[in-house]
């Protein structure tokens, strides 16, 4: 939809709720798409979005399952919770089971049961395997009907039955074929069936080199498999290659983005839950825990140059050159960080070659240090004056930064490999652990070398 | 293909290449996917990849080129130019035409134009229409060669079309309808032209309204439109709408990882061109430029310090605390600026509804830092005995606190979004500039404070 079409149709969705005419805003909604129609909700303020689609819940459920399907996660289950139960039953009907269950599985706990109660049983039980898979699988993210064809069929055979199959069903490109016992056997796509002789078995036109994923495949990887090879879906078997499901190639956009958004959130410190919307108050509350570690950490940083408040006394020039060999410590990890968390995300670093991926920081550390730590001690004679002093104290942020940028390469590069080796987050807490060894790293190493050479100093 | 299978295409991969077989490794490397090969390459050291390469590009162009395909830009344009420009030409040749203008835009000036001369005509010509298109716009990025069906074919005649179709043409599950000029009319699915009367006329079959793209789209709002409306593809017209190519979401999930790397390498200082696979100096060369233009914002914020020297050594205290003002801001304006950046990107933030945005940012700002201030106050206060020169330097962090979260929230949202007003990449310059903000913001409040209150604190 073009930019200017949406604005008319923002704009006059909110004159109608001015004055009241809820109905008439929902005539408008009808004529746009419902990616257009989760947009403009998106726009509204809260008061008039919970409004319009309560409203739009009740009378045309079909149109507010597909915008909700359109919507961030948070977005949607704050809209269906402004719902009575049994519309919301409604609503997760005409989804498809893959979105209910990931609606149900973030509604709680006590209205889950009684929405599956509400719902059909068809719709209910689909809803309820899906959840049985752990979250982040391909199970859980997979279209239980996906449409499949008989190996034994002919090629007009099966086009009788794409023409036949039921507009439920999920269907790409790519029709997957299966024998007797439903097993994953072939695939092909509409192209080649069309291209076939009508009375060739199914069995002879399939490709049998089939690209699948389990249930249980997390869905990083099945986002990794689906670019790898460039697909439009990719069909999900169970631990007896029996085909389960699909997961099409719009939930792995979707993967992409939300892996990309926690990846950057994490290195910043945010959660996940977060996004612009967010009201303050949610705001406060979920980056609040992340800074009041931050705190701490702070302190024990402070506690490292509260030891050598001697020197700083008695050479206090010392106290604004510190931080200078702390942040670029810190500049110098958040490098490593970015590179080696990507690196991890897309399947480029692994344990298994981390040896080559630290050794290569270690010798980036040392070369950065090197020409850091000779601009900074360049600069610092410059100020001072080419004395005696100032050319050392020159040579202490040299050295104290050569040793600052290697502790950054290497944990930069260790903290994530060894968080994702535990299965944690490699993006979540490095950040803190990480910056935290290049402040203390680098006040002690400075502070350190001038109380060491502190007789020539004063 | 399973990780394990990999494993054992890549042993022995490299065990013949030790031998010197390389006739017998190009063997093994043919029973895989372009993708597996592509996989395969990247995890051979340098010589041997460049020699299987070579070898492979001489004697098999097609898998030469389908797994260059499915490399990263950097890495495909290192293994072309280790081939003779006849080579790459025939490399090129092979590649679809949206491939080869993103290879031929990155190898050397004086390389393009007599590979233009050595390709054929044809494939020549695709390419160089290609590359009359800016960067990273739809134009660019497109496949020329659309398949497309008249509206006045029947849906008999239309499948026949699809059966003569050449090999070539790239078909995804949609299919566009052009009038007799060109113009894009209509779209409908390969499905239902299945389920359509044989003699209907396409006209009446198609869905009119049919989203397309512009040749000068930018490549972020092509990615935004086929992930909004779950589209395999979208068609791009020029000025007069008509159909001059197609964008594929596996290009479009393309896109999207790149530029969630380039956010995240933006954001902590690193070049789009670094990947874990550069060599050091390489790394060091892209990292380095960075770093130094934060020197230089670290010693405008050490000059900060530096007026204040009296006040530290008269409290020495002051100079371990002061770091935590400074830092905490730090850590506060990261997590602002991911969020505003992130919301940048997904289209969820423009500068329309930017005064919500720093509004909500200036509260959060306030509340973490009302919190974050009274907390280390406090500590303080514990660690230094409850005296009244310990209040008072508790009382001087906590208000130096809010005021630099405060300036953490509104510098994290209007910087990305000044950056992005001036076409500027509001992801690439922010960090040194907030961080940079809340340095000497903190440096200032909290030493400015305590020089202000001098005479309470001896």
């Amino acid at each position: 939809m073009q930019s200017q079409k949406f604005t008319l149709m923002l704009e006059s969705v909110r004159r109608l709720m001015r004055s009241g005419a809820t109905a008439r805003a929902l005539n408008v909604l009808r004529k746009g798409r419902p990616a257009d129609v989760a947009q403009v909700l998106h726009a509204l303020n809260d008061l008039d979005r919970h409004a319009v689609f309560t409203a739009l819940a009740r009378s045309d459920t079909k149109l507010a399952a597909a915008s909700i399907s359109e919507m961030s996660l948070a977005e949607s289950v704050e809209l269906l919770k402004t719902l009575a139960a049994e519309e919301i039953a409604q609503v997760l009907q005409e989804l498809p089971s893959d979105d209910a269950a990931l609606f149900v599985a973030e509604l709680p706990e006590e209205l889950r049961e009684s929405l599956l109660d509400l719902m059909k049983v068809e719709a209910s039980t689909e809803v309820q395997e899906l959840l049985s898979f752990a979250e982040g699988t391909a199970g859980r993210m997979m279209t239980p009907n996906v449409f499949a064809l008989r190996e034994d069929l002919t090629v007009s055979e099966a086009i009788s039955a794409i023409q036949r199959a039921s507009r439920d069903v999920e269907m790409v490109y790519y029709l997957y074929v299966v024998d007797e016992r439903n097993h994953l056997v072939g695939v092909l796509n509409l192209r080649q069936l069309l291209l076939a002789p009508p009375t060739t078995s199914l069995k002879k036109v399939m490709g049998t080199d089939v690209i699948s994923v389990r249930t249980d495949t997390e869905q990083e990887e099945v986002a990794r498999v689906v670019a790898r090879y460039n697909l439009l879906g990719v069909p999900v078997v169970d631990e007896e290659n029996k085909l389960v499901g699909i997961v099409t190639v719009d939930d792995v956009l979707d993967v992409i983005r939300e892996e990309a958004t926690e990846d950057i959130y994490a290195l910043s410190g945010v959660s996940s839950e977060e996004s612009v919307q967010s009201s303050p108050l949610r705001s406060v509350r979920l980056r609040l825990p992340w800074l009041l570690v931050n705190l701490a950490t702070a302190f024990l940083a402070a506690s490292v140059v509260h030891l050598f408040e001697e020197t700083i006394e008695k050479v206090v020039v010392l106290a604004s050159l510190m931080p200078i060999v702390a942040g670029m410590g810190g500049n110098a990890a958040t490098q490593t960080l970015a590179v080696t968390v990507r690196g991890l995300a897309l399947g480029e670093v692994a344990w298994e070659n981390s040896r080559r991926v630290l050794l290569k920081e270690f010798l980036v550390g040392l070369a950065n240090g090197i020409v850091n730590g000779l601009v900074a001690g360049l600069i610092v004679c410059l100020r001072f004056g080419f004395s005696a002093k100032a050319a050392l104290i020159g040579g202490i942020i040299a050295l104290a930064m050569v040793n600052n940028m290697v502790i950054a390469g290497i944990a930069g590069t260790l903290i994530p490999l060894v968080l994702k080796k535990l299965k944690a987050d490699p993006a979540l807490a490095s950040t803190v652990f990480v910056t935290t060894c290049t402040d203390v790293g680098g006040f002690m190493s400075f502070l350190g070398l001038a109380t060491w050479l502190i007789k020539f100093l004063k």
